[in-house]
This record gives structure tokens, C-alpha cells and sequence, in this order.
């Protein structure tokens, strides 16, 4: 007999008393609609509204969750059939990709990525079986079968997973026509755009210049100056508000913040103009413009993210071969006492910003993160991120957080996905962690049933509603 | 009906194994006499003993743990009564600053203040209900009712506790009067002073020159040279000897230690009273009176306390307005095994020095604090601190610091509160989680029943009391 | 009635579930043959294979685990038996030793030490009691007894422990006599060395220039240039890989990799042999040595690991007077994103290198190690390590490892140990942790009870096996 795919006590604490409280408060939050403020789906996805490629187009190409496992135990890249930058040839069968991936499932075992598929296949398409090298075949086509139907067509998922936001991430100079198109189509899915300026923001990227000249074609604000260039930006937000957006993100090497003088700042947006910008430089200027971002978000309410601390495009020779987000990204230790200290002197008294800061670096969840949110009205904790989305990674981040922070200096959870697909294993998972961690804290009498519940319903839906103001 | 505010078997692991040895290892030592090294109250309450003013003015106002929470959720300082450093005017209403607080108490779940509040409650004033708006005002009055008799004047208190000793902090140039007038008083209560004299190092301090001043005058000896400055740094710690101190503390950004030569120090302390002193000569007299503290210590036999990694008053907006210790003192980064390796170089093989280190970053329990204090013979480690003197906290240096250190390189609990009816809660949360951890280990048969019974004796008062040389 | 001393479900969680589950496991690996890929066993014990001296002799005097914690209470290393430098007289009384121990083997409760003892005294000699000042006489005679039959011979013991293969740790001008020994001597117990060419990589090292000389002679090629330097290191891995050696070890401050040209490289090295190399000098000649070593792995085949991050004889007193290893080497904060990035962009996509990272520093485990694995096929993480290497530290380590990396890309379990006594306890405690660790999972369905049973014989056997190439 095969073993039950998904046991519905799943996450929750062996112990009888702590996994009755565990359910009955997951029990009471389980179908509560999903908000997801922050993640990566493309919105063409839910604008055009077809249906989904085949299994290994739609599970294992595009999700460096998964494929940077695999590559990391010897399986090339082009064997999983991920898109070179130069268009060089890779694997094209992908039944032959899946089966791949099936043969080497087990090494997902105890990882989030694995308990993600394990749900995608039993409560999206349905399939009670572990995956592996016998039933790889099978499942292919079981899955390719199902995505043809009608009930898979993104946009009637999106309504089954019952959710009621979406964010996705957006350029700086992106014309959100498919949130548009979005809007316009008379269905009531509401998908809204996040304003994330890095590529305009990073001065020594080689994008940057190309993106001025999009930003100036988006904005129409001929961006010659500094000056000129904050106008743009600020248009841009108008712009992303206007559409729907919420929210702004930045993703940054350090939180370091440091307001320039217009002269300064203007210097070396020219030296940045000329190519000549240093490292230096673009340290200080992305300094400014977390400061400018915090300031621009006083003004028009968009709530700010901060995602600091990834080296990004560690393996030069996978980033020149197939490009960004392979992963190769790997985290930093991160400051954020001394580097957030001028942002927060300014903006950190002003109950009109909310700055939601997330770290990759948990040494700083007890020692710096939890007492700066658990002082500052503007700063919230985002939840555990990225390789710390996880059962472990959840119950580091609480156990860290609670005692400084309490419950209400954090903000729910994300699913920071591009997968689609995954978005209500990963909410699930999320509201599971917590309603566990809760349970623990209420069979050890820290907090009472009643505290337990409030909080839980808080977790899974409340305060991340209230945070982003939607 | 309510629930019961105090569980029997709070904070116990809900294991039945785990819970039953661990309320046999509590029940023993539950009753212990308290012994209160380390920490803040004044000790002016027990010299006058007078009744306490209004449960806002006892709980609310001074405390930088409570109102530092409601801060962070947009509730202004000046609603709560805090008061401001040029007396522009503040609530005076503690009827409706204590109904914030109720409203507000919430907040407090999954937190260390609200599990102290909540014994607090029902410990010390007998009220077993939850604190919510709607009790507010009935509370309120119940509680003042209380301060208002015999039985709750200091000292009636103080005894009622089974306070043994109660370590208060003081300033090199303190008079200690208050601590004479109890040692003069007949009454037994042991109330000791400890000598910090961080206002006196911290040699760009604002206030330096006026506690040199200060120290001159205490001493008698006229501090014009680095030599006199150590003269009446030596003056003033026999003084506090003669007064009942057994240790000394301080509070230190880096705990960088470097002895100067006579020659170097005179320099930088002739800067200094010029007031040309520069932040890094701050930091080398800072290095070199960690030097000069140890060497005195093994001289005069006191214990020597540092306390290092903390930023102070990181929120400039409320130090200006506010002043000190607002709850706005956020933890760095810090480092040990550098830092402290000409200290113990020097003093740390010498059997006459106890050095008790605390940190305010716990990724150093297990990397470097444990495996110093587990080969210095000088070198022990204080208890889990300030953000982290909480049930997880707790858990977290226990199981980072036991594997390396043992326990006898540890030295008990101590309060550290400047909340004088705090303190019972505090030592009954350490003694359960002391207690719960103990009993954990011998669950999984990795110490016996035997040894968790001297182990949980020993964290609950034979080890501070042997540190302490009480 | 004495408490048993080796419960038979110790180290595994009091939850009945989970118990009964990390039995099931344990019960299936635990007499699975021990590969021991990393240690610091001397070889001359198996070589010449004498019995061995009384228990002080064995047990206390070699293990700085053990009389370092002595130390750390105030107990003179001389009165230990330690063995001085310049041969000052120690206390030659072993049975006094012994009494000194055990009067003080309280101070071990709760620690890996302490766990490792009891294990020693029941499964090796027999002993079910708990060591203390009472019984100390009694079963120092025991021991003794015991150690001078037949049956306590070290190859007697190596086989009864069901020691597969042993890996030594041997400097690069070793001439690995013993090795050689044991292998021509017609025991079939395999002893292969690993290549630790420390001393002769670290040019600022006060025995540098005798380790060049001994180099010189073992390699026979005239090592007067960086070029030579290279050949001769090249020729000893050679000559290490003829005796057995699948392994090379680098014990090095910082992680820091990257290559110098010919050029710098040979002036570094001609300022070395002058004796004027400078410490930056030395933190590059190390650097450029990492890339050098990785780049001989991809050539030979042989595994590369890395030990970083300690201090070494921070206690320059003890050092002086005692020498290395003698308890007083601290852990360091170290880095490992950037410091590998450079060797990790050469090597780290190539198939042929296997390097395994160990780390002192568990705050990298999450953070840095377990993406970095989890992304380049070449990387492995080495078992938690020193001062981790505890039951503790086992759980830390795969709460923080397991979901990013997997547990493939892990190796199992080494002992680094120097006490050969002490090699099943080690291993059996690993097996013991590991199978709890993957119970939990089990009980809470994140992994099936096939899938832990697979896992957990990965741990135990499958995967060191693998990873050295055994």
C-alpha cells in the first residue's frame, strides 16, 4: 500500500495536545482567502488566459527552486532544458526533462520544494502518488491532460484558489499593460502591480543606461539630471498607483542608507551618465534612494519592501550561459542597526510610512530586526524569506521574532513565487507553521486558546491586509 | 468563564514526560530565596519606603520594555505620560494612560513582558483576569486600592519576596546614600550597590566632564591626570567595597580590550579634558579601562561585569525629547574572540578575576562565548540578556552554551530590571524554563533524574550565589 | 539502585511517536560498518598495535576536550599530567589524575564529552556506573585490568568496533612509515592518510622554513622556488594517494580564495624563504594555495576539505608552556560567499573536484553554506564540527542544512577524533541524532517512513562512502 501523499495533520507537532490546537486553529483559517502581496507571476499569464504548457514547461524550466537542486548534484542545465542567453540548444523533449526530475525526486526529501509538489499533485491535478522514475510517465500525462481542460486555464485557478489579491513585480519603466488588460477584461481578479526601480536605481549595472532611456520614454521626462530623474521616478509611482499598485520594493546588496546633497547626488548621476560611475558611487546613490523612496512613500502612501543581503549571480559561468535567477544567488551577512539608522531617524517616527524589511540573514531576527520593529511605528518585519520560506525557516523567524516584536510588528506571510501554481501549497504550509507555532504557545500556556485564535486569523489573513492597506 | 491567567505547568513542555520532570525539578526549587545580582532599581524605594504612586506611574511610565511596544504600534509617547527631558507637558490622566495600556495589552501576547505582567497580576495583587479595555478601570482601582496598604510598601514587599540580595547600578561618583540609609535602618534587607563607572570612561560622553567634576569631589582626589583619574577610579571602588558592592559593570559598545601604556593614556585623558578627545581615542581608553577594571578586580577581589553591544538611543527624535533609555537601544553585531584575547591573555588564567560576560548577540553563545568560557578559568557567562532574558532566549543559550561550557561556566539567573514588583515573575520564569530544559535532557536520558535535580539547585541559586561571592 | 547509565532510547525525543520511529531507524543502522574519513587517530597505535598505558593515559592527558573543561573550573593543567614544552615536571601520580577527573566529572553533564565517557565505560569496558570520586579507585583498576589483555589490543579493538576504513590527518613531509606498516603487516584494517599541508602553506609560521627543508628531502625536489614548491606538493599528494590517502585537509583562518599569477606567487615565496613575508603576504600565498589545491583535486581525484575559522592557542601562556592543541583554540566569525567565490567560479561547475566545507561559524549554515551546496555540483557540507559536534549541534545543523541543500548534498558523519576509544561512541551518538532528526520529520509528515529509512542509511554509511570516494 502506498503511503498517504498528504497526511492532514502534516507539519504539525507529534504531540496529541499541541496537534489538536494545531488543527482546530488551521481548521478555522484554512479557507480563508489568499492575499499574496508580494510574488513574481507574470501578469500575461492571467491576461491572456491560456492554458498552461506542458509539465515540465510549467513545473521544472522556469523554477530555479527546483532546478538548482538538480544542478547541483551533477544534472546539467541544458539537460533540463533552461533557455540559454545566446540560444544555444537544449534538451527540447520534456517528457524526457520530467523524467529527469522524477528520477531524482528523492532529493527534495525534507525540503519545502518537495512538500510544495507533493501538494500541487494532490490537491491541484489530483494525483496521490509520490513521484519517481516508474510512475514519471504516467503523471505526464496525467497532468498534461488535465492542463488542456478548461478548469486549468489560469484565471478559473486563480478564482479556485480563492485569491483575492495578487501582486506581481514590476520595472520602473513597465508599461503594466497586462495589469491593464486585466482591469479592463470585466473579471474581478484583482492583480496589481509592485513599483520595484532596481535596474533604474543600480547606476553600475549594465542595464542601467538602456533603462533611463525606457524610464524617460515611459515617464516622458527627459532624464538628463538628477533631478529630472526623481521626477521620473515619482511620475512612475503615480503611475503604478494608478493601475492599482500598493507597494514598492528594493532589492539591494546592503540596507545602507545615507541621504546625499541635490549636488552630490547630481554629480554622480552625471559621472553615471558618462559611464564612469564606481562601485562607491552606486553604493551611495542606492543609499539615497532607499531615503528617497522612503520620503516619496510618505508622500503617496505606497508601502515600502526592502529586500536586502543576495549576492546575486554568484557562478559567472551560469549567468553568462543562461542569465539572471539560475540559482546562483547566495545570501550576505547583513547590518541593519547601524545601516538603517539614517532612514529611520527621519522616516521612523512618521506613522504615514510603513517600510516592510526582510533579511537573508537570520542572526538578525533577534538582534537587530525585532527590536527595530518592535520601536519604530513605520518598520514592520516582512516574513521569513526566500531559503527561509520553510517549515524550519517559519519557526526560526517566530521563535526569534515574538518575544522582542510580538505578533503585530509582523505582516502575515508571502509566497514570493513566480510559480503560479504554488501559491496555495505555500499559503497552506504558511498558515499550518503557524497555527503550530501558535498551538505551542498555547500548550504551554504562554498564551489561551482565544489569544491563539485571534493571532492565527491575524497570521493568515489580517495583518497582512492591514499592512499593505488593501 | 475566563480562563485561568496561571497555569500550574506554564512554560513546561507539553510532553507528559517532559512536563512531570520538569514541575518535580521546579516544585524543589521554586521557594529558593531570591538572589538579584544584577540590576536597576533605585534604591531610594527601599531607603524611604514609601508606598508606590498608581499602578501607571509603577508600571507604565517608567518602564522602557512596556511602552516601547505600544510606540511601535503609533501610540505617542507623550499619550503614555513619559516624561519629556525640557518638561514640555505630557498626560498627566494615569486613569486613562493605564486604559491605553489595557486596550493595547494584546500586544503583549507571546511576550516576556506579558507573562511577567500577567504573574504580576495575580502573584503579586491577586487579580486572575486577562487585562482588556473592559477591566481597565475596575483593575486600576484594585490595584491602587492595594499600594495604598502596609502590605505593599517596599520593604514588606521585598521580604515577602525572599529577596536574599538585591544588587543595584550605580555611578562611580554616586554618594550611595540611599544604600547607607538601609544598612543604617536595622532593617535586614540586603540592598548592595555595583560600581559602573561608564560615565567617567566614555571620554567623548557629553557629560564626561561633569562627572570627572563629580569624581573629584566622591574621591577627593583632584582628577587632573590619567594617573589621579585611576587613582580615584581605585578610591571609588573601595568605597563601594565598604558599602556592601560585590561587582563591578560595564556597558560597552565594543568589548575591545588594549592595554595603553601610562604614556598613550595620559595623552588621549589631557585630549579629553580639553575636549578634544576623537571617537577613536574613546575607543582605545575604553580598551584600556577594560584593562585597568580586570586588574583592579584582581586586586580588590570585585567581580567585573561587562555588558557590551548595544547602540544607545539609536532613535535620535526621542533621545532629544525623551532622553535615555526609551527603548530605542538596538543590538550590534559584537565580537569576542579578538576582542577579549588580550584581557584574557593577561588576566584570564589568574583564579582571583571572575569575569561574567554577557551578549546581546546570540549567534556568539555557541561560536565564541562558550568556548572561552569553557577554557579561561576567570571567564563565566551571564545569563541570556534584556531582549533575550525571555522563554526562547532562555532555551537558546542553554542549548548553545551547555554542550561546550557546562553549566557550572554559566552563573545563574539575574533580573536585570529596573521594575522593582517584576522581580518575583522573572526568577519564577527562569527557574520554569531552567527547570523544563533540565528536564528535557533527562527525558532523553542525556543527564539523569540525579544530576537535573543539582543542576536546576545550582541555575536557581548556588551558582549566582558562588559567582557573586555572596 | 544506580540509575542505568546507557538508556537504550537515549538522544531521542520523549514524544512516544517519534520515539518509536527514530527506534526503528537507529535499530537498522547501528551495527553498519563505521568509516571514519576524517580523524586525528596516530597510526603508530594500529602500526606497532602494543596495549595501551593506564587511564589517565588514555583517557584525560591526550584529549584537550576533556581537561580543558578541568581547566576552565581552575584545575592546573600539571596537575593533569599535561606534558610541558620544555619539560618542566607534571604530576606523574596517574591515579591521582584519574581521581581529579572523576571528583570533577559533574562538570560534563549535559555535554558530548560527558555522553562519550559514559559510552566508553559500558560498551568498551564494561562499566555501568556513573564515574565519581567514590568509585574512582575501583574502576581506574578496572580499566587497567582490561587494558592489558588480548582483547583491548588496538587491532582487536578496530575490528570489534567494526571500523571499515580509518582516515588519519598527516602533514605533507609525513613519510607515513606507520601506514605502510600496517599495510605490508598483513592485517586487513584499512589506515589511509590524508594530505594537511599546513605547515607548509602557512609561510609566516615560525617552523616554515624546517617544513621546506622536510619537504625538500621527502619530495627529493630542491624546493627553493614557488615553481618547486608546487611540484614537491604535487609529488607528496601523489605519494599520499600510493599509501591509501583518498583526502586532502586545509585547517586555515579565513575561507579567502584566489589566484595569483606565477609572478606574485614566486615573490611571495622568495620573501618567504628571506624571512620577510608579511601577514597579508601569508592571508594570499594561502588564498592562491586553496585555488592550487582545488585545481591538483580536479587533476588527482583526490577530495579536498577545508577547516576554517579558529583561532589558534589564543592562550599564549598555555601555548607557551604546553604547545598546540591544548584547549585553547576559539572560533572566529567567518565568511564564505565571497571568500569562495573566486575557487568556486574556477572549480566549483566542475564534476571531478569534490571540496567539503566545515564550518565553526553555525550562523553560515542557513545563510551561506546549505545555497552554496545546494547550487554548485563540486560542494559539499561537511558534518557540524568541534564544539559542534554534539547532539546539539547535530540538530542545528540539519534543521539549518536540510531544506536548501538536501540531505545529498551532505556526507554523513566524521569523528575528527584523536581518542580511538571514543570512535563508536562518536558515531553511534551521530546515529542516534540523525535517526531522531528524521523521525521528527516522519511523525510529522514531511518525509514517509521509506523515505527516513533511506535517509537514514545515507547518513550513516551511504554517503561518506560516496563523497570519499571509498
Amino acid at each position: 500500500m502506498e503511503a498517504e501523499l498528504l497526511n492532514q495533520f502534516r507539519f504539525f507537532d507529534p504531540n496529541e495536545k499541541v496537534r489538536e490546537i494545531a488543527n482546530e486553529l488551521y481548521s478555522n483559517v484554512k479557507d480563508l482567502p489568499i492575499i499574496s502581496p508580494h510574488g513574481h507571476v507574470d501578469p500575461k499569464l492571467l491576461a491572456i488566459n491560456e492554458s498552461f504548457p506542458d509539465p515540465a514547461e510549467l513545473i521544472i524550466i522556469p523554477d530555479h527552486y527546483i532546478f538548482r537542486m538538480l544542478y547541483s548534484q551533477g544534472i546539467s542545465l541544458e539537460s533540463l532544458g533552461v533557455p540559454t542567453v545566446d540560444g544555444t540548444t537544449v534538451e527540447t523533449d520534456h517528457r524526457k526533462i520530467w523524467k529527469i526530475f522524477a528520477e531524482n525526486f528523492y532529493l527534495f526529501a525534507g525540503t519545502p520544494t518537495g512538500a510544495w509538489l507533493k501538494h500541487e499533485l494532490v490537491e491541484v491535478f489530483g494525483i496521490n502518488e509520490k513521484l519517481n522514475a516508474k510512475n514519471a510517465d504516467k503523471i505526464y500525462d496525467l497532468i498534461s491532460a488535465k492542463l488542456k481542460t478548461k478548469e486549468f486555464l489560469p484565471r478559473t485557478l486563480f478564482d479556485k484558489f480563492k485569491i483575492e489579491v495578487l501582486s506581481t513585480t514590476d520595472g520602473a519603466s513597465d508599461s503594466l499593460e497586462y495589469h491593464k488588460i486585466i482591469k479592463e477584461s470585466g473579471w474581478e481578479g484583482r492583480v496589481i502591480p509592485c513599483f520595484r526601480p532596481d535596474a533604474a536605481v543600480n547606476i553600475t549595472g549594465s542595464s542601467w543606461k538602456n533603462e533611463i532611456d525606457k524610464l524617460s520614454q515611459a515617464s516622458k521626462i527627459d532624464v538628463v539630471t538628477y533631478k529630472s530623474f526623481i521626477s521620473a521616478i515619482e511620475n512612475r509611482r503615480e503611475y503604478f498607483k494608478s493601475v492599482g499598485a500598493v507597494s514598492t520594493d528594493q532589492g539591494i546588496v546592503s540596507p545602507y542608507t545615507h541621504q546625499l546633497s541635490d549636488k552630490e547626488a547630481e554629480d554622480i548621476f552625471q559621472h553615471a551618465l558618462k559611464g564612469k560611475a564606481t562601485e562607491e558611487e552606486a553604493t551611495l546613490f542606492t543609499a539615497n534612494m532607499l531615503m528617497e523612496m522612503a520620503r516619496m512613500s510618505v508622500e503617496d502612501g505606497l508601502v515600502m519592501q526592502v529586500h536586502p543581503g543576495s549576492m546575486r549571480n554568484h557562478n559567472e559561468r551560469i549567468f553568462k550561459r543562461f542569465g539572471l535567477d539560475k540559482g546562483a544567488d547566495i545570501p550576505l551577512q547583513t547590518e541593519y542597526t547601524r545601516n538603517l539608522h539614517e532612514l529611520l531617524n527621519k522616516y521612523g517616527n512618521d506613522n504615514r510610512l510603513t517600510l516592510i524589511v526582510f533579511t537573508l540573514d537570520e542572526s538578525n531576527y533577534a538582534r537587530e530586526l525585532a527590536p527595530l520593529a518592535g520601536h519604530y511605528p513605520a518598520m514592520k518585519l516582512g516574513p521569513s524569506w526566500w531559503f527561509h520560506d520553510s517549515i524550519e525557516g517559519m519557526i526560526r523567524f517566530r521563535q526569534n521574532v515574538t518575544e522582542t516584536a510580538g505578533v503585530y510588528n509582523t505582516v502575515g506571510f508571502n509566497d514570493d513565487t513566480r510559480a503560479f501554481l504554488s501559491i496555495p501549497a505555500r499559503h497552506d504550509l504558511s498558515r499550518r507553521v503557524d497555527s503550530n507555532f501558535l498551538a505551542g504557545l498555547a500548550a504551554k500556556h504562554i498564551i489561551d486558546l482565544a489569544e491563539a485564535k485571534t493571532l492565527s486569523e491575524a497570521l493568515a489573513y489580517g495583518l497582512v491586509k492591514k499592512a499593505y492597506k488593501l
